[in-house]
């Protein structure tokens, strides 16, 4: 895998709490994207691929009850991640294309690192080792505080609840304070929008973002 | 987890190439610790515990091709051992329990490391954020050389070749070279056995090496 070669595509995640609204505006973004005869990637962690998906079943499978220790929970991120990049995201950034990915590695930095409380050097080591070189050359965080987040999560009847969004209002404090760390430490990768916001506001924003930063 | 207390129990893991008695021999030295009046705890990687077992899953059933990169491979084997070591072992060991594991980490060091050609340190790294304080009190390596380990598993009809299993010889080389440069490098805690002797012998063999050093 050419890892190593500067690739001609750009890697754009989403991430944010759940009921943040990733999933539309990746699809907005995507759609703006399209019109400028990019090739546009949209891809999803945990899963993306069919190894990845298999995984996912186990971590939603096992999220009824605490079986799961948070070190095995990074482990499965992680593995599914380390698949993703090396059997979609890599050679797509290598064709040229802009991948979208609905969360990589900052999820786990944020949900196992800060939200379970695993060791941050560890996790980084972890996470490095997983993603190789590929690094999103830009991260949207779409920011929504707790409650919004749970409120969302309540009207959307069809989902299940999963491991992630039965969480306690504290954890969800956790994510959302971790996510700001980072952003703050990271400018230059980080753009922070208002998830309180219409969801044409935020389109309109991100779009504004991407196209000054993939000039 | 109360992992940074001294456990009262032993863990010992047997390691080896598929086909090298690993199975038999366990179950012989439970028999043999069971008669001391011990508790014995018999467990297997990857596997153990439920999460661990639909982890194999995903390892045996993209056994077919080689789709699965050798890091998200890492990475699943020692999700499974993270877990297997805050459910299984660790209690066990707490209980004083003599814990008799089918593989441990030194199969991610010699399969995915040497075998799989990934970096020896992020494996070490890796391994050791997946078992914490949790090392194997003694390892015990039964050494066959390649050919036999190959011949051994064509004649095991019942035994669904596996992704392991189906490697050639030049891969059962590496394996077998590494085990032996780590018992080299460990004598305390390594015991080679030669597995080409009958399994008489090396019950015999083990289960005075084992007698040995439990005192």
């Amino acid at each position: 895998m050419a890892q190593n070669q500067k690739p001609a595509g750009k890697l754009i995640s989403f991430e944010g709490s759940e009921g943040s609204g990733k999933t539309t505006q990746i699809a907005r973004l995507a759609a703006h994207l399209q019109k400028t005869n990019r090739e546009v990637v949209s891809t999803r962690e945990p899963g993306g691929t069919e190894i990845g998906e298999q995984i996912r079943n186990i971590i939603v499978h096992n999220s009824r009850g605490d079986e799961m220790c948070a070190e095995t929970e990074l482990l499965l991120f992680t593995a599914a991640r380390a698949q993703l990049v090396r059997e979609v995201i890599a050679p797509a950034l290598l064709r040229g294309a802009i991948v979208l990915s609905d969360r990589f590695l900052d999820s786990s930095t944020v949900y196992q690192g800060v939200g379970r409380n695993l060791a941050a050097d560890p996790v980084a080591q972890i996470n490095r080792f997983a993603v190789g070189t590929v690094m999103p050359d830009m991260t949207i965080v779409i920011d929504v505080p707790p409650e919004v987040s749970l409120a969302r999560l309540k009207q959307r009847a069809s989902d299940l609840p999963d491991r992630m969004e039965r969480e306690n209002i504290d954890f969800y404090k956790k994510v959302r304070d971790g996510y700001l760390v980072l952003a703050q430490g990271m400018p230059e990768r980080f753009i922070v929008v208002d998830g309180t916001k219409s969801e044409d506001a935020i389109e309109k924003k991100i779009w504004a973002e991407v196209q000054t930063r993939l000039k």
